[in-house]
């Protein structure tokens, strides 16, 4: 238990949205959940009202009492640690009234001051669909913006705000955005978003009313800044392009955010993405700026990286800033998932190396002796290969730690080819007779692509491309160790010219160094988790450097 | 719009859940849509009922109207081309009914056949709390069984499915789950997984099981098989292991699905979690061996990597399979993310190197002779390295494009040369000059920090590294030029001494090559998106060169 969740860096924090749902997918809680998820938070979600909708429009709405909004408000607010909130469609008055009691209550009463709450008030649908009663946007004006960071209206949401007192109340303009975002603030919240997705901007507008007003900040996203030349000719220019602002109004500064305006039927659930990306940010501890910059270049994204769903105004595709873990994490259960599926999605070639033909002869005594003494003599070759790879491995390094780490295991090499000296010298073959072994093929294209590898490819790549032979010796100690201990084992320890062999492997010197070799595997997948072309690579290293194993195996047999 | 999600190479495919509500988010649609959002798929979701629940138990339940979830059902289908349909909760009979009759209906009225729709039979929840009316379970068999591709039963829901008929059923062993398995079978559904978390089993009741019924195959998942003794002498003995055994019935096989039991209290939305993974598989075409396989798997590392949420039964993590782009993909509106991300996130060095002083007094035609010759023949030594390094891209590409195209670059250069050449002798220093130069510290910082580069990290990382130089100049001719053509410049193009080299990098052979290099850069983030930690490399190597590059110009300039 204790080890449960210790890879994640990242803390999952609870975020809640307090809307209704959209049972195709692309708004309401759907649309919240899959934000929260694709930003890393953890999402619950207090169903205020379902509808039936689709991306054609809103067919049907079925409020939920507002005891029983209360009630799932209650539920998980006594359980668990909700660091932001947004509320969408809240329907009506009595839900609306029961979302703003409820929150209110909650956090007086625990004595705790209420998280970030971001209040998203959707009045219409883009098809025109009634989702907030007329009656209910005096109480969330009364009781609920009080209780708000930030309230984030379009502009019809906003005119409908302000236009409450007979008063009727036109966005058109920039100046109008400016004007109309200091009267959303008179009405209570800390801040107000005033959404620009339906009102023409241009460049020249931007710089109109900046020069206006000197004290606002023009933040922008998508943009071309100063210096980007080279980017600009291919990109259309700024100046000509149709811009969306949005403007965040707090009580002392006003920000405009400017983007490129993009042509796209997919806006399904555009206000409840922001919304919700906004409560992830705040969550987080994100100011008001940064946080609206994350969310509107999160929702930007997602729109133009949108799919064809759906036969009216699409969904977002939440998913653009996913990609998939293709090494899982470890876990208590499976602490070496990289090891683990390199040797499974290479069984066979693995099991060919590890159990060959060579090994078992040899565990049985009856490797022909010129067998044994053409390996010997080729792995000593080949020994040279692998401590220049580990040479070149230090050289790829860019820590002490692992410097030292490559280099030590080059100290290990050099002791394991005194042991294959001082077989050799049993065996009759003297070191002069050593260095003057010609090289077989299976010998240098085993070394040659090691190092190889080192040319090509990164540190990781390398260390994948060492652990072949590292983990397989190991792997052919430990077997024939286990085989032995069977009762009536073909393994023969007695009297088997070999035994010092299987000894050396299935010794406790070897296999520490195959542990470190498996922990130096596997940290390369948690501290840089590979994407699924960089596995692929991964895994045909490791297969090439198997069936290499294997091949060096058949050379030796092959002499007898 | 053509260009929209075409850098998706996964296609969305859009999943259903009909299920209730957890507002805590861990089980329910909230499950549900995490579980589609995390494997890729586009959730949509059906609510059959509200509930007010938490991590410590249900505390009510507001079903919907079975008219309205036929509503809610017939909007998603209407719109959206659902792959996979799973049911949780249906809580009582005219809900579980009006979802069984509208699917039915539905694709009958279309013509079409049913996508794979699993049941997962929620009855009971947790803690004790009755999800799915007695009348209902009756109704479920009738009407929805019929349609069912698989059912997803734990003990008790086997138990009570069993059980209608008076004949009370126990399942407390593994033979008692092959023979529960058989009888749900006979039920109804295409197929019946009834998973053993409840069950205790071990490594000697599967071999006893399986001997009596040889026709039983065992997947494992999480357990090690063969030929891995080195990961098995480190990790807990298999055989020593109390497994969970799920069995997997068809109508012509069956299957064990074996893995290591977990002790956990982090199980909250587990059985959403494992029916809303199948739903994902099988939208995928997976069969039902390979869907329960990749199903399993998922639900397990969410127990295992589980956060501390909640006061009781916590969430599953259904993050654990997802990293988090770094780079977005590049968009209509944004087609070079990584560019500008490298650009913006070292934004002064940049411009200090774009728009150095050297710059400007060569641009004004008041750089002094020594400082250009300075500058001219240590660029010709840096040329050098740079060719080189072309060299060791080359020797680091694993196509012949590449190979190709890191040769042609190099071809570019010794042209580039050639025009250093030409520009010298103007300036009175011959071939022989150039060679004799002494080399700068600042030019070998450089141009050794560039091979280091090629030589420590794989091509990407080189590329970046090389891309600083080619962009920035780039970058140089480009500003120039627009400085120039503005009224009242202060670039001087006639009676510049410098002219040449300003027509030289902003004409259109040197912009062709930048682009080209642009694209280069842009395609290494989409083929193999890096990981935080890689792109924080990348970031790095990028502003080292920008600062090398200023250092270059800052050596020229110190020389006057």
């Amino acid at each position: 238990m204790a080890l449960q969740g210790r890879h994640r860096d990242v803390v999952q924090r609870a975020v809640m949205s307090i809307a209704g749902t959209d049972p195709s997918g692309g708004a309401g809680i759907q649309a919240d959940l899959k934000t929260f998820t694709a930003l890393g938070c953890y999402g619950t979600a207090v169903v205020t009202a379902l509808t039936a909708q689709n991306t054609t429009g809103v067919q049907a709405v079925h409020p939920a009492p507002p005891q029983f909004v209360e009630q799932q408000l209650r539920s998980v607010l006594a359980d668990i640690d909700v660091r932001a909130i947004k509320t969408g469609m809240l329907f009506d008055a009595d839900n609306t009234r029961a979302v703003a009691r409820t929150l209110a209550a909650f956090y007086a009463d625990a004595g705790a001051a209420l998280p970030p709450l971001v209040c998203d008030p959707v009045c219409v649908s883009t098809s025109g669909h009634t989702l907030l009663h007329p009656d209910a946007i005096d109480v969330m004006v009364a009781e609920l913006f009080p209780l708000v960071t930030l309230i984030t209206p379009n502009k019809c949401e906003a005119e409908l705000l302000l236009s409450r007192r007979g008063r009727p109340v036109k966005i058109d303009t920039l100046e109008d955005m400016v004007a109309s975002a200091e009267q959303l603030l008179a009405l209570g919240p800390k801040a107000a978003l005033l959404k620009g997705g339906h009102i023409t901007a241009t460049r020249a507008d931007v710089d109109r009313v900046v020069s206006q007003h000197p004290h606002i900040r023009v933040v922008s996203e998508g943009l071309l800044s100063e210096n980007m030349e080279i980017l600009q000719i291919v990109e259309e220019d700024a100046a000509a392009k149709i811009l969306v602002v949005d403007v965040l109004r707090q009580a002392d500064s006003t920000v405009f955010f400017i983007s490129p305006r993009i042509e796209s039927t997919s806006t399904h659930g555009t206000g409840c993405t922001l919304s919700a990306a906004l409560a992830c940010a705040l969550s987080r501890g994100e100011d008001l700026i940064e946080a609206t910059r994350q969310a509107t270049t999160f929702t930007h994204l997602g729109i133009e990286n949108a799919l064809p769903i759906g036969h009216g105004f699409g969904p977002l595709n939440h998913l653009h800033g996913l990609v998939m873990r293709v090494v899982p994490l470890p876990t208590p259960s499976s602490p070496h998932p990289l090891t683990r599926t390199l040797i499974q999605s290479t069984q066979d070639t693995w099991k060919a190396y590890v159990e060959h033909d060579f090994v078992r002869q040899l565990a049985r005594g009856t490797l022909p002796r010129e067998c044994f003494l053409h390996f010997i003599t080729q792995d000593y070759l080949y020994l040279k290969y692998y401590a220049r790879a580990y040479g070149l491995l230090a050289a790829k390094s860019s820590s002490l730690d692992a410097i030292h780490a490559a280099t030590q295991t080059i100290i290990n090499i050099v002791n394991e080819v005194a042991m294959h000296k001082a077989y050799c010298a049993q065996w009759g073959i003297s070191a002069a007779d050593l260095e003057a072994t010609p090289e077989e093929a299976a010998t240098t294209a085993y070394g040659a692509y090691i190092l190889d590898i080192g040319l090509q490819g990164d540190g990781a790549k390398l260390v994948v491309a060492l652990a072949a032979c590292l983990l397989g010796y190991g792997e052919v100690g430990l077997w024939l160790k286990k085989e032995a201990a069977r009762p009536n084992t073909w393994v023969k320890l007695d009297n088997n010219p070999y035994t010092k062999w299987i000894d050396d492997y299935s010794g406790s010197e070897y296999q520490a160094a195959v542990q470190v070799g498996i922990a130096t595997l596997e940290a390369l997948a948690v501290a840089d988790p590979p994407s699924p072309a960089r596995f692929e690579e991964w895994r045909m290293v490791w297969e090439k450097c198997t069936r290499l194993e294997k091949g060096f195996w058949d050379a030796s047999l092959g002499v007898q």
